[in-house]
Order: structure tokens, then sequence, then C-alpha cells
């Protein structure tokens, strides 16, 4: 497949659903890809088994705290500058652009680079959804380092990291970025096509695309149309009716809190985030939680709304999402699991929690 | 001249003398320098000339808070490390080592990694004493970028900067240090000979080894043996009775009083320090300001005394230096000059003061 002008829109879209309320606002990345393929065409997609076992693969996004993202531009040059620091790095040429993450910003932003550079994009990432922190890859399960690590901002600036292990490179990459005013541009996890085949979650730039041409015919009835494409969890629809988020050393950190509508009339659900939704919880008790996929949804469109963009009023629709497999097993859930973040609890799949 | 066994004390005398009171306490750097030289031979000091002008120097030294370098004990192989990633940035070998500033520990470390690599030593430096930040040495004056500067710790993991300009080189340096625990080692500002010859500040490691000799041989008045050497201005004499330092975000800060014995007495003089001292107050007045060298001697050894190693009931002589010309041009005192440091006040130098 490829990405163009018809089909730009349905991937962003579909990356909100799959961002879990982050990877940030889609629209700056939407627009830059937009102008991107409007410049020097469509972009192609391909799988994995489409390269030689050692092509060199970018793994690239934004990194930070979405409130920061929304109004910090990217320069648009930030994919060459990390590209070319890869290839005097490693001494050869980069054979595919890749989101590291596939969710908000962070699914459609690779779409331009790629686009600049005259590279296809890899269909996957190594998330299946979006997290917070660097440890949260699938390759940091499988003992693959994230370094080298690239960061550039929108003044071409670039710090080069290479560090001891993946919990030092997100402490120094995450300091980075607040000192570079709490977003940045970033490629991490360089490696050859090889190397990926273990860690790589396939398919998901395919899947958004699927999923953003469903909301979009979806209608009246957005959800069901979701359904048709991926395992939907309805836990609850509701108002917004209290939001609270403080950005600080390169996140987002905060909690909504939402009064059911309709059939959910008088349950409260609280949603808490760290730039990601981390659970919702009714009475104190999860209702879902990491690494599941929790997404409000606009109640009327169907679309993904993202923690930075969750205001007082809106009506939503709080649906999960079965997490991609590599995370429930015991080396995922120690790294994005619920007691990853600080909770008292142990993770309890959605599929088991409603089958 | 060469560095042996025999003359590394002196130097590291020496260094202390004219570090202003920073650039870290010497006698880490000094051990590790002298099992060097045990291990490998003497380490050649050569001026600029007897380089070639494409030759590559590397500038190096901690960076960080005194404070934290005396109980955080470098690894060894940082200059190896910082090494080793000029010579993957330039595609060249590293033809002199060099210390960025000539004080403290920072005048002596660099003779261990010197050794390490075979490399003769640089007769020179970029302060011509100590400074806190990375934006006052002498190529910031002449447009020459510290970019790329390398950081390693004793973990030998390494961030490469590129900055836009020598301020950003500052911030994000000064943060990833801090996040790194609060000092750490690095090379700045490497450039060839031929661009060197504008900002070196020529002789200043000979001159420290002369200095520490004719401290070695002043007996009971060093002091006067000091001046033998270079023009020393004695401000006053007494004994510290009160100081303060709070270490935080990769320096210290703090101040020290002295009150006033012999033909002092009475008298009560206030430190004020970042890093290195930066003015000398009597009644609220300046006695002295940076750029001008501001040291604590012990009164009764002429040992240099740094701004972590003060302590309660010390016995000191405050004297000062004339800073290096360079400093005291308008753009030098933009750099450094006591407004630099947020004094609300010019500098008049030493020199015409006390003249």
């Amino acid at each position: 497949m490829r990405i163009d002008q018809g089909n730009l829109p349905a991937l962003s879209l579909g990356c909100t659903v799959f961002a879990g309320g982050g990877g940030g606002d889609p629209r700056i990345g939407e627009l830059m890809a937009m102008e991107a393929i409007r410049e020097l065409g469509p972009v192609e997609v391909k799988p994995l088994d489409a390269f030689g076992d050692d092509d060199l693969i970018m793994p690239c996004g934004m990194i930070g705290a979405p409130t920061v993202m929304v109004e910090k531009i990217p320069n648009g040059a930030e994919g060459r500058v990390i590209r070319e620091a890869y290839e005097r790095q490693f001494g050869r040429p980069v054979a595919a652009v890749m989101p590291f993450e596939m969710g908000g910003i962070n699914g459609v932003l690779p779409v331009a680079w790629a686009a600049y550079a005259g590279l296809p994009l890899l269909d996957g990432d190594f998330m299946g959804r979006a997290f917070p922190e660097l440890q949260m890859l699938t390759p940091h399960l499988y003992g693959i380092p994230g370094s080298p690590a690239v960061i550039t901002d929108e003044r071409l600036q670039t710090v080069v990291f290479n560090t001891r292990d993946n919990i030092w490179l997100e402490k120094l990459v995450r300091n980075c970025v607040a000192s570079l005013g709490g977003s940045a541009c970033g490629g991490l996890y360089p490696m050859t096509v090889g190397q990926a085949r273990r860690p790589i979650i396939p398919g998901t730039v395919s899947r958004a695309v699927r999923m953003g041409e469903a909301i979009r015919r979806g209608g009246e009835e957005p959800i069901d149309s979701i359904a048709q494409v991926a395992p939907v969890i309805r836990l609850g629809q509701g108002k917004v009716v209290d939001i609270e988020r403080r950005t600080s050393g390169g996140f987002v950190r905060g909690s909504a809190l939402v009064e059911g509508l309709g059939a959910d009339k008088g349950r409260l659900f609280r949603l808490e985030f760290q730039n990601e939704n981390l659970v919702v919880l009714e009475d104190g008790e999860p209702l879902a939680t990491v690494p599941d996929i929790i997404t409000l949804l606009d109640m009327h469109t169907g679309h993904g709304i993202v923690t930075e963009g969750t205001r007082y009023g809106q009506r939503i629709e709080i649906v999960a999402f079965p997490s991609p497999p590599v995370w429930t097993t015991a080396e995922g859930l120690a790294a994005v699991g619920p007691r990853a973040f600080g909770y008292d609890f142990d993770f309890v799949s959605v599929v088991d929690r409603y089958a």
C-alpha cells in the first residue's frame, strides 16, 4: 500500500484510536505529511519482508509532553537530521523510516520524514500503541539497546546518546528534552531488518489506515464501525466533568473525571494518565489498565481524543482494545504493566475481564 | 619540558593557585596522573608551534560541581572515550591533549589522559584560570563553537552535542551533567592548531609547574616566593569564620566570611563563589572581582584552597592575580566580568586598584 493525499487523513484518525490517549495530537503531523506528499508524491508502505536482512531501519518520532508538542511545531527537517546522524554513525544509508510508536502525531510525522527522504515507510512499530517512556519499546524486552539515540529540535541542534542501558537512556534523553523546552524529535533503537524480526509489531500502519477508513464511513454509529476492524470493548459513556493536567520533566500527567450518561447514568469514571491513559477506575477499582489500550472516543464522530485535547463537557465513550500480546508476557508487564507505573494491582486483560 | 613523577606535584600545587578557588580539588587527578606516568612514562609538554596547522587538539577536563567531583571518582578511561568520539567525528587522529582550563583537577587530569593516549600535552589552555561555564572559554570570544562537545561519565556512557551556539551548549551540557550525578568528564571546543593560535593562552602548564616549585621552596614565607613567579596582590589575611555552600544544577554556589588577623585585625571579608571565587567584598564594596583571579592561600604553606575545601578556622591569605588580558577586553568582560555573574558593578583591575 501507499500513503497518499486520499488515505493520509484515515491514517491520522486511526492513529488516535490506538494511541491510548497519547502520542500527541496528530493534526500538525498530518499537515506536514500532507504538504510533503503534495510536493514529493505518495509514500510506499512496505512490510519487513520487502527488505534485506542487513538493511538499516530508522525508528523515529517525537519525544516529550504532548501538551508542549501542540504548540512547539517541528521544523520539518528533523527527519533529515536524524537520518544523517545515523548514516554517519553506521557508515551506510538508512533503508526505511518507521514510526517507533503507532499513536498520535508519531503515527503520521514519520510519513513526512519518509517523503522528504525518498524512503519507504515500514509497516509496523515497536509499541503497537503509544507509551510514555523509552524503555517501553518492544526491543527493550529482547535486550536490544535504544542507543545510539539521536535527539534534535526545531533549531536542528543534535544530541547523540550512547548509554549503558535503556533506563539510563530514558533518564538522559528525558532531561535533555526538558532542557529543549519539553518536546523534541528523535531516533531510537536503530537496527537492521534482521534484528527487527522479533521486536516488530507488524502491520500497524495499514491497520491504522483501515481503522480511520472505518471511522470515516461510520456515520451515526462510529463505534459499531470501529468494532468491524478491531476488538473494541465499551467501558462506559459519559461527559467529561473534570480534567487536571500538569506538564513537567518532559511528561504530562493528570486525570479526568467522566460522569455516566444514558445507560451509564449514575456511574463515575476516573482516568489517570502519563502522556497516555494508564488506568480507568470506578469506585477505586480498575475497569481497564495498561498495557490494554484505553481511549476516549468522541461519542458522535468516533474520533480519538488525546489526553491534552480532553475538555470539560465532551461527550465521550471510554473504550479499550486488547494489548498487543508482547506486552502481556511477564517481561512485558514488568516494563509496562500497572505496577511499572506505580499502581498496586495486577494486570487483568479486558478480554478476560469482559469475556 | 615534560611532566614526570618529580614535577607533577608542583603542577598540581600551581594549578590551585591559578584556579581562583575552582576547577576542582586536584588530588584525585594528581593520583591518577602519577599512576599513569609510573606505568607509561613522562608526558611531553609542547608549545603550539611544535605542531602542524592541521593537527587536531582535544581540549578536555571535568565539568560540574567541584563538591561532587571530590567523591565521584573518574574511571580513568574517560580520556580515551572522548578521544575516540572525536576521532570518529573528525575522521582523523587527535594530535595533542590540552587542559581546557588551567585550574584544580582540570590542570592535572589531562596529564593522565595524555599518558594513556601516548600523546603530548599542549602547553596552554582556554581560560588562563578556571571559570564555571562553557561559554567562558576564550574561543567563544572568537566565534569558535564549543561543538561538537563530548560528555562521558565513569560508566563510559557518551553524549555528543552539536548546538546552535555556545549558550545552548552550556544549557544542554549542564543539564546532562546534572542528570549524570553532578559531574562528568568532557571534551569541548575541539579545533586545529591553526584555529587555536588566537584563542590559546600559551604557557600556562609550564607556568603552573614553576608556581608549584616556588611554593615548595617557599618555606616560612610562601607568598614572597609566589611573588617571584607571578604578580600577586595581597588583599588581606584572616580566619575563615563562616562558609555556606549549596550544590545544584551542576554548580556549587555559596559564600565565605573571613575575619581579619594580624595587620588586618578588625576587617571582615566576604567571598562569593560559583565553582570559582567571583568577588571579594569588604563593607559591601568589591576589593577584587572576576575576571581577576581571587584565591585563598593557606597562610603557612601557600597552598591554594578550593571552594569545596574551605573550612571554618582555616588561616588564610586572600590574594589576587591580574586576569589574562583577553578577559579584560569589552568582549571578555561581557562573558566573564562581574555583570555576567549578576553583580551590579563594573570591573576594576586589581592592577589599577592597588597600583
